[in-house]
């Protein structure tokens, strides 16, 4: 492969050879979303420019080997202009370019928005907005983690800098002083439906991008003479990240559609005009000489596998702390063994305690503020190409503020973990905007995410590890109260194995719970125990997946009697799982106990009660169940 | 009650009067907090002397009927500076001064962060970043709605305005125009752990909120002469919001905390110390004389009561159409017979169909563009004190982004009505990132929440008008894709009532499903049919409240066996709601059907059957349940 970009020195023969490698890109949009019936070509068409430029002068990238650790990255945040972004990829040889037709087909990874089922795309996206985060959590990697040459280029549309996770992820790389980052606005003037705020008012977008502490350059987005001279300089700059503005056209080269509104997702109209319109711009009819450049070659090796606790937990059964002690504890102990173990926490880690592993390694700590999307994002990128394992945490409550990054990170097949913090009730004092009412539901209804509640420290240092060694997104339930040690340290654990905590021969009742509603319910053991009544007790550890079969076996030794019990709302929790887990049997009645109201602030321990959660409460429903007084 | 500042004329003696009240709002949350054992003093006396001048001098409010529709509003958007707003309350005579040592306390509705338990709270605040764009929401009701002297006000913490959500509020507030807003961001240098990124670097703030098209002043925050007349001066502005950028110390008077990290949400140390101190400040002993202004009565009366559909739906039985196309028509049917009910939109009305909302009643359309957190949250303030009936429309997907907000929007008592367009699988080619998979999970664990998932088009227009009618969030799942209209447009819908849609006396199985799959549901059944079996289909209309009594009823008919199908992942849907709802009886079995997998690209009417979902999925399942071939 000849790198004859090497001085930069740009000869006349190649800017008309990236100009009708742009128009190349929008003849092969065309056609991919007409043969698909559907798509955004319009869309594609105002990024042409820019693709070609990036794709064919400015990244340096391994085309064969698409998820090279050196090469650079390259985010489609604005995921709708996929076919351009595949058209580049086919264009440089990855693939036939004939394949291009198979976009949006069922059995075609050319999906309709770019998912990681592709080799050489590392974030799916679709859903606006979010491309930028993993753009920056790359760009840190890059800079902080590899201290490497790899840069991040990143597109976003107009449209999409309306949301409000765009400015986080601004603000986040400046502040780190990405300049390994480069993000361009492509600036068409549409949206979906109809034209957006700012139009073509670029100097209002050069405005809001410098205040937020980025180098700018206004281009016209169609000139592959000033977007190649604008990403040189860029590369030059030192400690901001920089941001084209380009200046574009939605459906440029498309008569009929170019710069009108209306035409966005719709495939052009009349297919045979527009492509010999395009094809008449075309000079060369040949190959185009075309060479991506490669990378420098200088990523570190990295090795994230086989992640063990170097020493096991260390508590004494019944002493009370909390569980998120051993998250402070397993994760710093991680943190020591390998330095690709990082941690990112929301302006929150004397609550989350990530604070221990900020001070055992300082340097593997980030601090995101307060600006949750950006954090789940930027983790999402950090982890990517298997470059660090990621824990982040907040509370589980602002969780929900990252849902649907959490939604695409799933779909991204990312391996971050993410500790949620003051679940439930029990958090007291603060008041129901404090408590993580519903995050079980939120990442139960996650594909291939492992739901962990850890209801001791010893077992959340188990939770901890396991995290780091499994694949697909992983959250850690952690309770902020003081539960009951009941484990011993040597104690193992497993994903989709739940521990029976507490049984008797005699036993009338399962219960199953976890957190703060585990150590209530052993509480109720042990007085009914008193009063001859035996209930079994099951940790389930993981609430997905979920242990049926200890369940249910537990379930038949114990009269069907099941009695479920979660310091979180009814729906999609844990009585929800065992209901649907064990729906399907007869002779098994489940019955929950949940927080069925908005919480108000009080004392954890009052609140317990109040909401039906407290040994109390738990008595009561078992002696209903088994008919007793 | 006196109005001494009709012509802004500010004595010396109501500068100190200021000053004094400021002082105490500071002695009242350093003993309520201390009194609580838990609470944020420091950030209450950073916001000591803002609270002062905007509750004593600036805003006209009716002290004694606190959601009075002509008074100011007032956000408190950093809510865990609590005790600083109910001291003002408190002051300005709506309760004893005593009941604020009643803070946190689980019999006491001052709690942590504010909720509109209490009546002088519109929305209620403590997740960060959110309420901006209530403000917002309340402002541009006061403005093109209401053509009222109202303002609204809005403290925002420095901290807080990482929050990408502040951002969508500030790019909303300067496009339409808001005058009648005004924000004030507390810069007080310090977060929950750390210094905040841009510390006291006032000028960047200044910089990026003016970027953002607003007016601004810099200030000292705790200058109540500068206060008085920026505040003075922004009331003179048209066509801008402004904003007051305070420059503040965390811990404001508070001797050994004042400007120092590590107080955040720290009761003080030295409590009699504190106080003595503050106490040292004060030049009056008795009454200070500060009696809020009136505010101007032109707010016009508002009945939102008793919403009916004019006309009734006008489809054909047997047609098929998307159920979409019955929000269109049901929502423009109300908003032309009740101005005050106004539609929202993420830049998707060309999906959502909102775009005959837009058309029919354009001055009660609101284009939110690419921002989903902050049009929840408008819409949120645009509810508050009954001015509007709102729906807000974008795709299931994207309500991910803004779950917070709509978790918050409960905890407000919001009465807002969400559209979710384009669930499932059944979205198709656009894959993945644009089908809602989880939108049941989400918005089932929201308290108070009815969920809506209404089959055809006669039930969706149903659906809207009851959803209008009905208090709670209303969330409506609206299928994209055609199904059969199987109701007769005089039928009557409830909310918590199911409709059983076939039946025959030898039924064997129970489905229960909505939307795509209660059509792949019927065509199933009618093939069944043919070869002598029967099933019952059973629609929900609402998944929440669900209609245990019809389901179980239905259940017992054929022999217990109940199947549930939906375009949904498995977690906190349709079918974990039945298994939930059944699940304490005996011999009830429910099998599940939804999507296992991380959906992909295709046709959908061929992904419904590659997940499972299509009629001969559900044939094969029914086989399988009654023992047959």
């Amino acid at each position: 492969m000849t790198n004859v970009r090497e001085n930069n020195d740009m000869g006349h023969a190649d800017f008309q050879a990236l100009r009708d490698m742009a128009n190349r890109i929008r003849l092969h949009s065309v056609r991919a979303t007409s043969a698909a019936g559907s798509g955004h070509p319009t869309s594609c068409a105002s990024i042409a420019e820019i693709t070609s430029v990036l794709f064919f002068h400015t990244m340096r990238y391994r085309v064969q080997k698409p998820r090279d650790p050196n090469s650079d990255r390259f985010v489609l945040s604005k995921g709708h202009a996929a076919p351009a972004l595949y058209a580049a990829w086919a264009e440089a040889g990855l693939f036939p370019v004939e394949d291009l037709l198979n976009l949006r087909k069922v059995d075609s990874d050319l999906e309709g928005h770019p998912t990681p089922r592709l080799e050489f795309i590392d974030v799916a996206t679709g859903s606006l907005g979010q491309g930028l985060s993993c753009a920056a959590g790359m760009a840190y990697t890059g800079k902080y983690f590899d201290r490497a040459s790899y840069r991040v280029f990143c597109v976003v549309g107009d449209g999409e800098s309306a949301e409000g996770s765009i400015w986080e992820a601004m603000a986040f790389a400046s502040f780190y002083k990405l300049d390994n980052l480069v993000a361009i606005f492509d600036v068409n003037r549409f949206g979906q439906s109809d034209l957006t705020a700012l139009e073509h008012d670029l100097d209002a977008y050069r405005i809001r991008v410098e205040a937020f502490g980025w180098n700018t350059y206004v281009v016209d987005g169609h000139s592959v003479e000033e977007l190649v001279q604008a990403f040189a300089a860029a590369e030059q700059v030192k400690d901001k990240p920089s941001c084209v503005i380009a200046k574009t056209f939605k459906g440029k080269g498309f008569p009929g559609s170019e710069d009108q509104a209306k035409f966005h997702g719709k495939v052009v109209g009349d297919k045979d005009l527009v492509i010999d319109s395009i094809e008449k711009q075309l000079v060369s009819k040949g190959s185009l000489n075309l060479e991506p450049r490669l990378p420098i070659d200088d990523a570190p090796p990295v090795n994230i596998q086989d992640l063990i606790l170097p020493e096991p937990p260390n508590y004494r059964k019944g002493d009370r702390l909390a569980p998120r002690v051993g998250f402070a504890s397993a994760s710093s102990k991680l943190g020591k063994l390998n330095k690709r173990v990082i941690t990112l926490d929301g302006d929150m880690r004397g609550s989350t305690f990530s604070n221990k592993f900020r001070e055992t390694c300082p340097d593997q700590f980030l601090e995101c503020f307060i600006a949750e999307q950006n954090m789940v994002g930027v983790a999402i990128g950090c982890a990517t190409r298997d470059r660090t394992v990621v824990f982040l945490c907040t509370y589980g409550s602002f969780l929900t503020r990252a849902y649907d990054q959490i939604r695409m990170g799933a779909i991204s097949q990312t391996n971050i973990n993410i500790l949620g913090s003051h679940p439930g009730v029990s958090v007291g004092a603060d008041g129901p905007s404090q408590m993580g009412m519903e995050d079980m539901a939120m990442f139960r209804a996650v594909p291939n995410c492992t739901v962990f509640y850890p209801s001791d420290a010893v077992s959340m240092e188990g939770a901890v590890k396991l995290a780091a060694c499994t694949k697909g997104i992983a959250y850690i339930r952690s309770t902020r109260s003081e539960t009951s040690v009941i484990y011993d340290n040597e104690e193992r654990f497993h994903i989709g194995e739940a521990k029976v905590v507490r049984q008797h021969p005699n036993d009338q009742v399962t219960v199953v719970a976890a957190g703060v509603t585990l150590d209530t319910a052993l509480q109720a053991a042990a007085i009914l125990e008193t009063e001859g009544i035996h209930i079994r007790v099951i940790d389930p550890f993981t609430v997905k997946p979920l242990d049926r079969e200890t369940i249910l076996s537990a379930a038949r030794a114990t009269g069907g009697r099941v009695l479920t019990v979660e310091d979180h709302y009814p729906e999609g929790g844990i009585g929800e799982a065992v209901a649907a887990a064990i729906g399907d049997q007869s002779d098994i009645r489940v019955r929950i106990l949940a927080v069925r109201d908005i919480p108000r602030s009080g004392p954890g321990d009052v609140l317990l009660d109040k909401y039906g959660l407290g040994p109390s409460s738990i008595i009561k429903a078992i002696k209903e169940d088994i008919g007793a007084n």
